[in-house]
């Protein structure tokens, strides 16, 4: 079983989010999993990077989780992946909003 | 005599921008930067910064350069760095405010 380690809300750090969404495939899975409610499994939130190699994503999941950017869960056998927006916000209130709106879409 | 390489406005990139800020070496340069009018010479840019070796601060110069947040002008014998605040503003509203708001003092 896998333990997926989350860093918690007041420890997060500005550089490791910038850097963490300095990599355009890492800032399009987090523009995917907040276009979207109530999380996403690894192949639903992968699917758009079909031309990824699939241990590529997991490393830029595992990037996200460890910034802080994102939550990974197992419900049952799957891992469902959401954004961890409140934390983000209140450690770093309103960039991930700002960076969003600008990203390219 | 160095040519220094600086990206037009319009062809700054997102990632680039959250790479180059994502170290927190550069982004305190950024800082300096900030609270200085007129540009700052290398010498005095790096002096808060005496303990990290004056390669990695090239290092650094140029990432900040090639990223589009500095701008390098050569007067006489010194080179002076400025933020090229007005170009971040117009390509990215808000994102550099924001970021040097959340960064730690």
């Amino acid at each position: 079983m896998v333990n997926f380690v989350h860093p918690p809300a007041e420890s997060l750090q500005l550089h490791h989010v910038l850097s963490a969404l300095a990599d355009p495939v890492r800032l399009n899975i987090v523009q995917v999993l907040h276009a979207t409610q109530g999380g996403l499994n690894c192949t639903a939130a992968t699917a758009p990077f079909g031309q990824v190699p699939k241990s590529t994503l997991s490393h830029h999941f595992r990037v996200l989780r460890e910034s802080g950017l994102v939550q990974t869960t197992k419900r049952g056998v799957e891992n469902i992946n959401t954004l961890r927006w409140d934390d983000l916000e209140r450690r770093f209130p309103g960039l991930l909003s700002q960076i969003l709106q600008l990203a390219p879409r």
